[in-house]
């Protein structure tokens, strides 16, 4: 068995190293590359995708994994490769599914769809995109049957983001969640400080912007000799390798809130990447999340539970007001805290705040389990997505672009995704309730921007564990149960009751 | 033959798509990783390398190319087909005569001895270094053994930079040059202008350099959507492919001359890069340059012959006194152009002007051939280097670190790369004369700042042929002779005398 051992951690060593070619590949993309480089790199990253591929598809590999997971011999394997090779089975088992022809067809169409999703927004006009889009679906119906789970064929896309996660258990999350939001918006629409609020509409200057995020950066604990903030259209993380995380932010709007709030989300993310296992679990399957709603908790708690929380502003309010003392000479912390927590029905998702971010998932998430139960078409799309908007915010887009059109994840053939936003959202208020159960001084703590306790809690109860587990069995496990909308539910409650006086 | 001619072009393709990777993993090391990046980086870096490597000897391939060359079926070849396979043949010849053993065991050592020079630097001390040099000197003369050129051992390793080149050729450039270097040298140390001379030290803020920078190479016609301008310690030129040609400088000389000379340098290698044959070469062996010395002269090209020429200055002086008033109140244009071209010998290669700065590289040159023929040691080398600096600037270092420990090639294994950048400025000095001799009105050109018609002129007569000749071949079609020196020496003594009143 030396000789397979040996193998599969070879081999996952060299996928670890392909996945960083492939993440530098596709930051150097979004973030310096000149315009014109954009065919090429393509043609980069799909050779680094098409190696990696073969290399998780190969016989060879899943015959020593095969032989490994024999009962008899497993049973002889020491506690370390025991959790790697059931792990790395279940992976290769769910990757060998997956014809490599479909690979390549759906690599294709969304090549494709991506673009003539940018030329929809441009006109405006969702028909531009629509016949791309109903490609895309007809995939998503195949690689389900591919897949194959019990159940809705939702399942089967659900499962390859959050291992384990139904439509029915989201369905109960979601559907109980909804008339919650929903109710509370409607109370804060209807209230006096709701009536009277306006916007933080002062501008600061990409510098001073760009200092804020950097030391937001350092008071998270992100190391300078192992990750860097850059700029990029839209906000990301990314994995050269254990000791080379990247996030990204952007400047573009001329609100500091933005830029901040997004270098702490994705600082969130890459905490989580800089906390994964090392040692024995270094450069195998395990040292990863068990799920993008796990990763999400991360940044979401970060974001939400930290920098929105009154606490952080305490310490943080006077920072702000000494980079740009002449933009927030009319108002004080207590005003400050309110405009970053406004309230306010957008209609564009990444936009949104807090309580109602979670409706526009919510709104994505029923709209992709009717068009996989054909339950609706891509043609009627705009006119639903339009409805839905109306019925769960009260507005309605004026075009495509801003409604429909708004995300490119069904370009890319991302459908099961969306709700892992949400998943992530509960989770972090879960894990928050728990952090501060077990240790009520955070709050103090926060209000010094001393975040060292927060991050060493992360490390040891989320970030140590990689794989190990599901994202169920670890939160069950850190808080004691699982995912529980009513926890994040209460939390929005206390949190904007006091908020809007409601 | 269709099937090995796909074959072969495919195999091209994926070579040049693992080139432009493997450019992308070496500029993120030098711009933007952060420092702990580096292990995992240079097993990506190894990795790709690799694949490239088993790719070049790969038996398939070769038998496809010997196939094609085979006389019969290469007479029925086209004439693009023709050149390929010709080239590709010659190439992997070479290749194949190189043990992949032999290249592990050169990358280690080189890998190591790269951070025993890096140590030896810092304490200033050779024999911290030698070791590993020995090590490298013995590999060099294991590669001579296996490419076995006629005559000096040495003529193997300057074959791999400048195919054709041999030690008597140089010798007879290089031993024509020198004495006239020095004698110039000597003319111009004692004579009254050179007494009297001092150096420009107003300091020029980053920002301000930037802007000179950026200006300069659109000017220089660099498109922005096809290349970009970053910082590194070392200035370099690299390319991701086609349509990605990035180049650095750096800005920590508080003196503008360093960024921007700097970057005119690699701004004429990478209009060299951009110009490379595209249509019926593209991702062919073909589309490369036919040696170091060619692409040398591109950059030395516009370094010295353009931007250090007296008519260059009448355009952009008024631009450098405009950035920065102040630094320039004192002076005018002609003092300007004395302060750039002003002769000054001095311990460090990169920082030499033009004049003495063959002297450094001829200096290595004559080293390196006493090493391969075992004239002289590995140890002896410190006293060597600081007798024949003393012998031909009249200066002695005052440590290894300025002295025999201030190249990197040597630690990388780079010999026989020095003599390139001599060659290159020869040749640069042959192109102005041809180009100026068929153009008389370039020189008016230059005093607006307009280089249309010389990079036009490059790039017809020397970027468009990428390596159908070899580099011989190319000079002598275009300036009607090979490499001679003469042509530099005479292009020196017009221009020294005029600003030295010799």
């Amino acid at each position: 068995m030396k000789e397979q051992l040996d193998f599969i951690y070879k081999e996952q060593k060299e996928l670890s190293t392909f996945g960083g070619i492939a993440a530098l590949l596709g930051w150097d993309q979004m973030t310096y590359m000149p315009a014109l480089g954009a065919a090429e790199r393509s043609e980069q990253s799909a050779l680094i995708s098409r190696l990696a591929h073969e290399k998780v598809v190969s016989d060879k590999l899943w015959k020593a994994v095969k032989t490994l997971s024999d009962q008899d011999n497993f049973n002889k394997l020491s506690k370390r490769d025991k959790a790697v090779v059931a792990r790395l089975e279940k992976d290769l088992e769910k990757a060998r599914k997956v014809p490599s022809d479909f690979v390549e067809r759906m690599s294709k169409t969304t090549t494709l769809a991506y673009t003539s999703w940018q030329e929809a927004r441009q006109k405006e006009k969702f028909s531009v995109f629509a016949s791309d889009l109903q490609k895309i679906v007809k995939l998503e119906k195949e690689y389900c049957g591919y897949i194959n789970l019990p159940g809705p064929k939702y399942n089967s896309l659900l499962d390859g983001y959050e291992e384990g996660m139904t439509v029915d258990k989201l369905k109960n999350e979601f559907y109980l969640l909804k008339p919650q939001l929903i109710k509370l918006l409607e109370k804060i629409k209807s209230c006096k400080v709701y009536e009277k609020q306006t916007s933080f509409e002062n501008k600061i200057s990409i510098e001073k912007q760009r200092t804020l995020c950097d030391f937001i950066i350092e008071k998270m604990n992100l190391p300078k000799d192992r990750s860097r903030l850059d700029v990029s259209i839209h906000p990301f993380t990314t994995s050269m390798g254990y000791d080379d995380i990247r996030i990204t932010t952007n400047f573009k709007h001329e609100n500091p809130l933005f830029s901040f709030f997004s270098t702490v989300h994705e600082g969130g993310h890459a905490l989580y990447e800089l906390g994964m296992p090392q040692d024995e679990f270094k450069n195998t399957v395990i040292s990863d999340s068990p799920s993008l709603g796990i990763h999400e908790s991360q940044s979401r708690f970060w974001e939400n539970m930290i920098a929105r929380s009154r606490d952080f502003w305490d310490f943080f309010y006077p920072v702000f007001e000494k980079t740009s003392p002449a933009q927030f000479k009319d108002i004080d912390v207590e005003t400050w805290y309110r405009y970053v927590n406004q309230v306010k029905p957008s209609l564009i998702r990444v936009e949104a705040d807090e309580l109602t971010y979670c409706l526009h998932v919510i709104l994505r998430f029923e709209i992709e389990i009717a068009l996989m139960e054909d339950e609706i078409t891509v043609t009627e799309l705009p006119d639903i997505w339009n409805e839905k908007t109306n019925e769960m915010l009260g507005i309605t887009p004026k075009n495509d672009t801003e409604g429909v059109l708004q995300d490119m994840h069904w370009s890319g053939g991302s459908f099961g995704y969306f709700p892992t936003y949400v998943i992530g959202t509960i989770y972090a208020s879960q894990l928050f309730k728990k952090l501060t159960e077990k240790n009520p001084n955070i709050y103090e703590e926060i209000k010094h921007g001393n975040f060292k306790n927060i991050h060493r809690w992360l490390l040891e109860n989320i970030h140590k564990y990689g794989c190990l587990m599901t994202a169920d069995e670890l939160i069950k496990k850190t808080c004691g149960e699982g995912l529980n909308s009513k926890v994040f539910v209460g939390y929005l409650k206390d949190k904007y009751s006091k908020l809007y006086d409601i």
